[in-house]
């Protein structure tokens, strides 16, 4: 079970980071927000000059409302920090992301950025991957056909829906199919299984790109891991 | 240089090959449109229940026109024989497309055709893939740091552009980016480097799809190839 505490301290840690002037990447999800808002109190009690790309619509509009500059990720020529969270991550720091549909934009901030750090909560980190849905991110022409090669091939597929029924529609404008694999013993074969097949846009194993990961506990205390060089 | 005659006799070759109650993918650029009329005169001559699913508006539209039923991809469970039009084809069968930009759904229609043609004039016949620009859809954010990228790579990228300077936006909402290779001495090595890169989408290489090539000549003879099994 996720804690509002342990989400708490560990993007308060993140925030300690930053360093004046840099170029932020800000991710998306409840622990993501924390970060936002912890960064932003930052920001106007040491008078710091950030520069933020965002890797959602609703991240962008949270960090506009906190006085966070905002900018277009093309405005930009390199990203020096990026603090996101993840629906799960294992002891090697490879995760699943994209439960808050934002795995494709996330994805590309991540590749652009310098140094990559994911915030959880204790709940996040598992000794497999696969348990949470494997969110797959495809365009809307044939995918019907995609979905049902999902379930021929065992994925055990579910379209991601919004509150009324009708499929969920990407901030790139894509649909989201959730792959409910349970366990993925092989992330890196998955990973370019997935990438390979027409239409699938982008897919949420983010492997060997967190450098570090914060972990926050129910009792406030953090535990920081680096990716093994 | 292109021949229409040679254009002509190929599309009306590969009409022949249509037979009643198929349902029929439909390429996109000069040389498919040429098969889409074929194929819808055949149709009304010989009184044929076709139906077609499409790779773009453009062809869409022309279809309907012509009289022949356009379903949606997602309304059919397989599609039984695509032809389309390539912009460069080697010994192999293997080719460029996209040059029409509609390379996106033009692989997810072959991807899930039982039998794939393409019709071509000779002039699209090449001993080296590359000569012709090798267009690359892209997710609009983060392009122009894929496009920084793609220079850095040394794979000398433009954007694909409207008449009016804009840039050109895909029926699924994408950018192209042409890669100006001169020579791709390694097709499928490229091919994967490309689709793992973040931001990628589809590139217009088309390895091991089509089966066969019907090449039309200026003087109204045709060839046609049939990939080795």
């Amino acid at each position: 079970m996720a804690n509002e505490l342990g989400k708490k301290v560990a993007a308060e840690a993140a925030a300690q980071l930053i360093r004046n002037n840099q170029i932020v990447g800000l991710g998306t999800g409840s622990t993501a927000e924390l970060f936002v808002a912890a960064l932003a109190a930052r920001a106007v009690n040491e008078k710091l000059q950030l520069t933020t790309v965002t890797t959602s619509q609703v991240t962008a509009a949270l960090a506009d409302r906190l006085g966070l500059t905002v900018v277009d990720i093309d405005a930009v020529n390199h990203i020096d920090i990026t603090v996101d969270g993840a629906d799960e991550v294992d002891a090697r720091l490879d995760g699943i992301k994209g439960g808050g549909g934002a795995l494709l934009m996330e994805k590309i901030v991540a590749v652009n950025s310098s140094d990559y750090v994911w915030v959880v909560d204790n709940a996040k980190v598992v000794a497999q991957l696969g348990k949470f849905p494997l969110p797959v991110e495809v365009v809307p022409y044939g995918a019907g056909l995609l979905f049902q090669k999902f379930e021929s091939l065992g994925y055990v597929p579910s379209w991601r829906l919004t509150a009324d029924g009708s499929k969920f529609i990407t901030d790139q404008k894509h649909f989201i199919i959730d792959l409910h694999l349970e366990k993925i013993s092989e992330p890196e074969v998955l990973a370019r299984k997935l990438s390979k097949m027409v239409g699938v846009v982008e897919q949420g194993l983010f492997l060997n790109l967190a450098q570090t990961v914060i972990v926050g506990f129910a009792d406030g205390h953090i535990d920081i891991k680096k990716r093994a060089q």
